[in-house]
């Protein structure tokens, strides 16, 4: 394997990791998930030191647990599609064997010696828990030290930046993030990965359910493996408490090609890199020739009508998570002294503290007409279509898409701040190269349409 | 005061402990939170050796909060209604100054040194936190040591059985409780407390978001107190994670005469011991003297269809919460091992590893159904009315209301299942006697329909 930082990234020639298509020599005896994790754990040695999209390794664990796998597959009885998978999770979600730091000194030494549902529902699935990746401090704004895949001279986006970062770099065929704005979808799309952002609620979120518009989801090499890692898990651990699960079969759900799909601007879609743009509207040009319809604002009242009721969600997002965290963040300045967060975390906690009960409420009654205008919008199209991020990863430090005294060096959310809003699954898929960097396309379903949504991006990575 | 048990019990002449009409003597200097707090404490030294209400007590940190609060109040200054009271909070929440046992063994050192958000509230509103009341293991079925109030030889109720004994044993005028199936209003009924468990999700449970139908709720010994302790959460904490938290003033609502009363029977009636049925009718006999229509289920479809749509919430509430709760036991049981939980949350593993996602689908597309019979039911009544418990608290050690291997020792919380289900808000009031014991009326509204309930609630307390 070429270990190359692979630049120009060219989506047609790249070729990602993937484990879907292992599995049948892991059958017939010419490969085992041993001998694939020491692929993975090469490719890691070669590539982490500039990436740094770890934070912790049990690679001695992974190499218990590929040996288990290897053992079942030999003796044809393997628990699934994603046993013997390595996968990296990100290190916001507790694992048994690896302390969880948050991104934030103040977790340093937090190791709660235990697993998270979805851990629990990986390891019984058969996957090789092979790391803990690197995220911003809580989840919020904050970088840690990983650098993208395809240029170190650049962010791989964030909060899910080490989740982004090991899959682009093909260290690991997939790995877990969360998004509560833009942390799955932005990263995804900065480093080539596919990833679905599913239906809220959809993978329990375990230990962590304090906000209410944060998902774990899953990047991945490939859709096929992104659909068996989330599919997996739902069938192990459910859905978040009340919540139903991800539904769809184990299967990843054949190509579908959309019969229509409406182009989703949000408030960003001004602000997109013109090579971007370009590259956008090609895609949608090539669909149309292939018999989708694509539909825009200006042709549907119920689409105008549903960007308008979209076009606040990065302040809404600001508002719901501050006033959502503010306990847990007050909890952390009365232990360790407001010295020890970050500016950015402090400029969300003064506005958790300056938002009252009513002005929240305000916000989720806003959500709610959200939500109600992207319903209104199932009767006239199969999904929506957008870019998943404004263009090419930005250089790091750039603070592009800061708000106010909250400083984002991961790249701008602007394009992903609705779908967090909105609840909805997301899948993004590295179809365009911009300035010889990977963008992302997204497609975006209605609540539930998890599976729906994955057949058609499959059908779009197929024509594309 | 007099520390002595009062029994028998007789709703008419037992004086609970209050903190609302104290507050005028706070500011006219008769009175202060300080000499308030060390009554609270007299009679905690009293009762408390057989009582047996309380984990933890911060003597030291509550006289601290009391002089401070003295101050505010000696200043004409006094943050709110609740400022100076004492309370205790369930051991499953999270308090900065003293551990969080949960009832269990296994967490015995957990000592997680922050402040649960509605404890940060409380705080916030002057409140004096002075100690953690016993829970039940984790919250669920096995007891703590805590005996009733009112006769040592029974059962407080569970699982909240510290918040309700102490205060029904006037140790302070109000505590914190949290219910899933009957936690909070089945002891509160035992122990001769006013108590609300609120609207899902509308008192912040903080870190406890690990089940969809928990809920934190308030003991109190009077109506007044019970909706302001409420109420100052809300304010400053707000609910749950996208829910929008408690609806109503500050101000305790004026009583309100209901229009129209209808009678939820529930799965358990046909065991309601004959004194408490009598007791029942009479009251409700009282109120359609005063021209509160009574509806039954006989005289009324959309009740009869309620009644169907509630018949299996016990089943429900107990496959529900199995599944919901699998990953944080499983993780238990690998820490400790198996024989470090009790028989009772063994069994509940079982029935979590053995449930299925579509059987927890097709049990919340049942708690769906038997909310929307509740909602059906608004246009024809103003609330419910049942009893609160089936009758006097058992025997400790009765094994009455087992489900299967899940044993019950602190009472059947039948009459409390369908409400856990429908999410909606409850308040009982302790307006009989049987046997010379405490037994409670609930009264059971719409969604959000919290300060109607308690208006209602009042004046059923004045009518009585």
């Amino acid at each position: 394997m070429d270990h190359a930082v692979p630049t120009p990234y060219a989506p047609a020639t790249h070729r990602a990791l993937t484990f879907h298509d292992a599995t049948e020599k892991f059958t017939s005896g010419t490969d085992t998930p041993r001998a694939y994790l020491e692929r993975c754990l090469a490719t890691i040695e070669a590539r982490e030191p500039v990436v740094q999209g770890f934070v912790s390794l049990n690679i001695a664990g992974a190499r218990d647990a590929a040996d288990a796998s290897t053992a079942r597959w030999k003796s044809g009885m393997p628990r699934g599609r994603i046993d013997g998978m390595p996968i990296g999770i990100k290190d916001l979600i507790e694992t048994r064997d690896m302390p969880t730091k948050m991104g934030s000194a103040l977790y340093a030494d937090n190791f709660p010696r235990r697993d998270s549902a979805m851990i629990q529902a990986l390891r019984e699935a058969g996957a090789v828990v092979l790391g803990k990746t690197v995220t911003t401090e809580l989840g919020m704004s904050h970088p840690g030290p990983t650098t993208n895949p395809f240029d170190p001279t650049r962010t791989p986006g964030g909060s899910s930046q080490g989740s982004a970062a090991v899959v682009g770099a093909n260290m690991v065929p997939a790995a877990i993030g969360t998004q509560v704005l833009g942390s799955i979808i932005r990263p995804a799309a900065f480093c080539a990965n596919a990833a679905l952002k599913p239906t809220q609620g959809a993978i329990n979120r375990g230990e962590r359910q304090g906000l209410s518009q944060s998902t774990a989801g899953v990047h991945a090499g490939c859709l096929e493996d992104m659909w068996a890692v989330a599919a997996e898990i739902s069938l192990r651990a459910g859905g978040d408490p009340g919540a139903p699960g991800l539904y769809g079969d184990l299967a990843p759900p054949a190509p579908m090609q959309p019969r229509r799909l409406a182009v989703m601007e949000g408030e960003g879609f001004s602000q997109v890199h013109p090579a971007a743009r370009d590259g956008f509207e090609r895609a949608l040009s090539g669909l149309e020739a292939t018999g989708t319809t694509i539909i825009r604002k200006t042709d549907s009242a119920p689409l105008a009508a549903f960007e308008r009721a979209i076009a606040d969600s990065m302040a809404l997002t600001r508002d719901v998570c501050a006033y959502e965290m503010r306990w847990t963040v007050e909890n952390l300045v009365a232990q360790h002294g407001p010295e020890k967060i970050s500016p950015s975390l402090a400029a969300r906690l003064e506005v958790g503290r300056a938002l009252s009960q009513a002005a929240y409420r305000a916000r989720l009654a806003q959500r709610a007409a959200a939500r109600a205008a992207h319903a209104a919008l199932a009767p006239i199209c199969d999904a929506l279509v957008s870019l998943s991020c404004l263009g090419p990863a930005p250089k790091l430090g750039d603070t592009g898409g800061s708000d106010g005294r909250i400083i984002h060096t991961t790249g701008n959310p602007v394009m992903n701040a609705a779908t967090s809003v909105l609840g909805c699954p997301v899948v993004t898929v590295p179809v365009l190269a911009v300035e010889g960097l990977p963008v992302g396309i997204q497609l975006i379903g209605q609540w539930h349409d998890d599976e729906r949504v994955t057949a058609m991006a499959r059908w779009i990575m197929q024509t594309a």
